[in-house]
């Protein structure tokens, strides 16, 4: 009763799933980053937006029993399980072409925008636009000043985040490829990583 | 050499503004929120952008000589002065008829999304999506667990930010017309603000 599908290292992945479902996103060796999307099936202009599911939660990152909102304020995706440390982000945006240019890379690298974009269409689909990502596992610290910081994941090999599909709906990863600042863990390593729909 | 210009009580306004202007956002009665968004104009689909904004700042919120950045994390707006306390909101989507819905309003009520199409729309521009606006005044506090509160603005009447054009771009304003929470003073009366272009 469960499908097991892999996230390719530096690459993307967007899967359909019924309403009803949980989404495993599992770190398969605790150290990476899985940038997160989900778009509702029957009209992919309604998806999970972060600036509403803040005002939603009331909270900055979402936590166990918390929903998240599209951006029409319905419930999308529900957190009924973490065994990962409970540590995501939903401040940054998606890595792309324009971050590594700025980080010095002169050609081409694999980034979780185009990530989001050629994994929607290996399925079938095309996104509206590029939503804020739910950045799962990844570890950027605030203070009461507004400071924020860019630590490596704090979860462990194998944990995981669960989210039941509170519609039909396409969601899409990326395995972020970040190599240069160690927000995929001190060894700057993008690896693959797993979801579950159960 | 200065243009003023009424952002209207509940309703919004579009300006072009040319590389090296001064934007001064008013807070004229003081307790008024001014959602507000910027579109590199000879290309819309680049605009300011808070996802962006908040990595290349590494802040949560702008403060003097911050500079916010477009989706393809480029200059667009620097902070330049801020007589209003300071306290601005980047995490919270522009109000828009499902928040009103969710909030009990039957009918159609005002709100920021529509403001700002329309806005655009009477300067003769189209938006290509919503982005998530920089919320000026708007008072969302935060704590070390997440937790994020709504509260009224702190700044003064007359007070201002002023922000400094990096780019010529399409400025878009709705003075929020949010009158249920009191997110525009204890008195839950929406006002008009103004813009002086310096």
């Amino acid at each position: 009763m469960t499908e097991r599908h892999e996230i390719p290292a530096r690459k993307g992945l967007a899967l359909s799933v019924a309403k009803g479902k949980t989404i495993k996103i599992i770190n398969t060796h605790g150290t990476q980053v899985v940038d997160t999307w989900a778009f509702v099936r029957d009209d992919l202009a309604e998806f999970m937006s972060m600036e509403h599911s803040r005002a939603g939660m009331n909270r900055l990152t979402p936590k166990l029993g918390d929903m998240l909102l599209t951006n029409h304020r319905e419930p999308i995706l529900k957190v009924v399980e973490d065994t990962s440390g409970g540590v995501h982000d939903t401040f940054i945006a998606a890595c792309d072409i324009h971050r590594y240019r700025g980080l010095g890379c002169a050609g081409y690298h694999d980034n979780c925008q185009d990530n989001l974009w050629e994994g929607m269409a290996a399925a079938g689909f095309q996104a509206p636009e590029t939503p804020s990502p739910l950045n799962v596992f990844m570890n950027i610290p605030w203070d009461l000043e507004g400071r924020i910081d860019w630590k490596p994941p704090v979860s462990t090999p194998g944990s995981y985040l669960a989210l039941e599909a509170q519609r039909d709906l396409v969601i899409a990863f990326s395995a972020c490829p970040q190599d240069i600042v160690p927000i995929n863990g001190a060894a700057r390593t993008p690896v693959e990583a797993h979801v579950e729909i159960v």
